[in-house]
């Protein structure tokens, strides 16, 4: 199981897969002991499904954080041929630790995440470590309309090109809201979607967030009609379970639509 | 099976099931030998799948067609609580006729389809008869840009409104292409749909010409995905497969996005 480098310059859509994440017992156990295979195991098969990027979560990890991002970083790219990654912590120092042992080869590291509040140099560190960064368009609490969420977005890509970012460097989230409880909001979700591409930029989220809650038959169902639809809008990128099929076909339907991607009738096995 | 009664006031996506077609054997033969079975059979299937209306294709029908669409028309309204229809076919009396024994309770009929080309007399027709009509944004071939297809859709909205038509009665139809062969202009047909829905216009179109030649297993995954992405431009109705369980599902979904329908865990039972 040996990660396909992908062409650098492809348009097609970026999936990061969400399955190395500390939430799950699995892999909270396994990061506690340094335990490798349940990680690698989670890793190839999402590999397999067709993720760009694997993002891990290490959790808070106020005690031991550089230590255990350091391991992950280098069992996931040592055992998936430099598999690029997203560091996803509140630690900063574990994030910079991870970077440091971080092979580019396929991809820059990626800092999940900062926002326009209290999170916001975490744009300072992805400027100054050359990482991509996750740039989510809340500041304290749900924006509420998209002026909001263009003000924000704006705050950010300003502070990151001051910083000697690249504008494509940013990839600004729009905060996937739940559909129980926020259902009048998702259509703002998606035309936030359309501002940033029509400013040219980059974007990705929490895609799954609009099915929480909901029965677990109707979430690819759910999930796939909305990325489908956020595609339209311009999304480059979604953080996704690469193991929903579902959802997986549909994000290569749509790369096919809009032709990133050619078609052949064998398009979804690639 | 009875057609439930579907409030017209409704923005929720119209889907015209296009399975009474003479193109399949079953019923061709069903029409040449006015054996109601088969034809009750195939919309039973279509309205329990949750079809809004039904596509009645009786081909050329140069000899029979008055008699064939009369003969359909009432055999379909009696038999399913006045299901509204979409009466297709190239014979102008047989629409006519279809017409004048349409019943109206669950909404108008319409007239599938005319064009900017030679077809364009068929705008009258639905004028005449305070009927919706499908309007092809071509003329004599496909259009070769948005521009084009622009063009011709104004011709057509200018000479319904010449003759007393609503706006909303005029549903245009971009021509969807097949992505074997025309793979880079899947865009542009999504552009259109959204140059209509600026303008407040509605539309539809034969989605499926997507996937045209595509393997089988293929289809539903493509379909699907383009339905999710026109939804997303403002497409108003397609005519579907109303069976393919995945399209269905995948339009109840963008519904559900789009504020058209109330969530409920039970959506798609609806």
């Amino acid at each position: 199981m040996t990660y396909k480098q992908r062409n650098v310059e492809s348009k097609k859509f970026v999936t990061i897969g969400e399955r190395i994440h500390c939430i799950s017992p699995v892999i909270r156990e396994a990061m506690a002991t340094f335990n490798p295979d349940p990680i690698l195991e989670r890793a190839a098969q999402q590999i397999k499904a067709g993720a760009t990027y694997l993002d891990v979560n290490i959790g808070p990890a106020e005690s031991n954080g550089p230590e255990l991002m350091t391991w992950a970083v280098k069992l996931l790219q040592e055992n998936f041929n430099n598999v690029p990654l997203a560091l996803d912590t509140a630690n900063k120092k574990a994030i910079e630790a991870g970077i440091r042992v971080y092979n580019r080869t396929n991809g820059k590291p990626i800092v999940n995440s900062a926002d326009a509040g209290s999170r916001i140099s975490n744009i300072d560190l992805a400027a100054a470590n050359d990482a991509i960064v996750i740039a989510l368009c809340s500041a304290d609490g749900i924006a509420k309309d998209n002026d909001e969420r263009m003000h924000h977005c704006h705050t950010m890509l300003d502070r990151g090109m001051a910083l000697g970012m690249e504008a494509e460097d940013l990839w600004f989230d729009p905060l996937f809201l739940v559909v129980k409880g926020m259902q009048d909001k998702q259509m703002d979700v998606l035309n936030a979607i359309k501002l940033f591409a029509d400013e040219g930029l980059k974007s990705t989220g929490g895609l799954s967030n609009n099915s929480n809650g909901a029965p677990k038959t109707l979430r690819p169902i759910m999930d796939s009609a909305l990325v489908a639809m956020a595609m339209m809008q311009g999304l480059t990128s979604a953080i996704v379970n690469p193991n929903d099929l579902r959802l997986m076909e549909t994000i290569k339907s749509c790369d096919i639509f809009k032709n990133n991607e050619l078609y052949s009738d064998s398009y979804l096995e690639i």
